[in-house]
């Protein structure tokens, strides 16, 4: 298929550095003339690399080679930040709302409430280096953090449980499963729709094994890594 | 937007059970009828759908609701047939092939070898209710498990390397990743090309802390759902 060699050779051009992350791909029409191929051709094989994490499109600013993804542990990682600059990154929070809520029927059942049950949802859009990479919700019951709408959600809300509440994560369950970026998702992370995405849902537990909040993250796929370590129980 | 409202009222129908697990959908002619809407459009849901882990295709054989994901520990879960008969699943394995060969480059990486040192390369597919879900390739250091190729490899390696080797997998590094799905393994899992995949690495340790092997698992996307507990460590 002349598409999977214009993509191996897209990729060579990555692993040889001769294309770096960040840097903008050409314009489609003239890719397609340098490969000697037609437009649908050529988008055959951004589409094949766009889903192997290769290159990201931002929407109506064309393509880009994808940053090395964050190396991230669902199991042990729950501050961005840290993560971020343990790798070397630069890490950035925008906090897009905070507000408290009647829980729907997602954060009901991850939760284990009763349905209208009040709850605070959090939505944050995490960057690096400037690119939004994951949008991320959190469910949190009022009952363990009252007034917790009084602190700086711009900051890690592990560091605000444990300064304000005497809280930390203890243990926590998680799922990930792939998806696509939609709508106001898609649009903060500046992905057009459909955009491939990886989904960790958290749900997580206190010092004294009381579950206290949940998130559900929506990862641009191309900028996670899934990465942990575990010896097995017998 | 058009094709998200077409593609909700088909997630109603699949959640409301009208619409059943491993059934087959209407044409995509019919479809488009139904919903009073062009191809175009159509295929823009059914991809939504797809990427959603919501609907599957079969190669020329048209668009299927996905069965409920294989939940999927790769902390734990070291042996496929087990996990998928707890889960009330119908597990079978395929032995594609098994040899004795020169480690490629990637192999060579996960099992910290030397280039053009030897391995055993062992490709099979497993299956849920006669439904190939994964492409694994096992590469094994031969040192620990002279003569592998002798038994049965249509069974569980790690009951192989328990009953004749005396060995067990004592810790796992895994990295999870997403990807698509092309020739020879879009074809043995019944995909077209460029169908979505979730991506397991695994390289495994024995009870003496020595690398035996490493595997790396292809999954249909909508056929896994990466589930694990986690106590923090401080």
């Amino acid at each position: 298929m002349q598409y999977v060699k214009i993509k191996d050779a897209i990729v060579e051009q990555i692993e040889s550095g001769q294309l770096s992350p960040r840097e903008k791909l050409p314009a489609e029409r003239k890719l397609a003339e340098s490969f000697d191929t037609t437009r649908v051709t050529l988008r055959e094989a951004l589409s094949l690399l766009e889903a192997e994490g290769r290159i990201y499109r931002e929407d109506r600013r064309g393509w880009f080679i994808s940053p090395s993804p964050l190396r991230y542990d669902p199991s042990q990682t729950l501050n961005f930040t840290n993560m971020a600059l343990a790798q070397q990154r630069t890490p950035n929070t925008v906090l897009l709302s905070a507000q408290s809520t009647v829980a729907n029927k997602h954060a009901a059942q991850l939760l284990d409430l009763q349905p209208f049950s009040n709850v605070y949802q959090v939505d944050r859009v995490r960057y690096l280096e400037n690119r939004p990479v994951v949008y991320v919700t959190h469910y949190i019951r009022p009952e363990f953090v009252p007034d917790l709408l009084r602190h700086d959600l711009t900051t890690s809300l592990t560091d605000i449980y444990r300064e304000h509440y005497g809280m930390v994560y203890q243990s926590i369950r998680y799922r990930i499963t792939t998806s696509t970026l939609l709508g106001e998702t898609a649009q903060a992370l500046r992905a057009t729709s459909g955009t491939p995405a990886m989904v960790v849902e958290r749900i997580n537990y206190n010092q004294h094994g009381e579950l206290i909040d949940c998130d559900i993250e929506y990862w641009r796929h191309d900028a996670i890594s899934i990465e942990s370590f575990a010896t097995l129980v017998r």
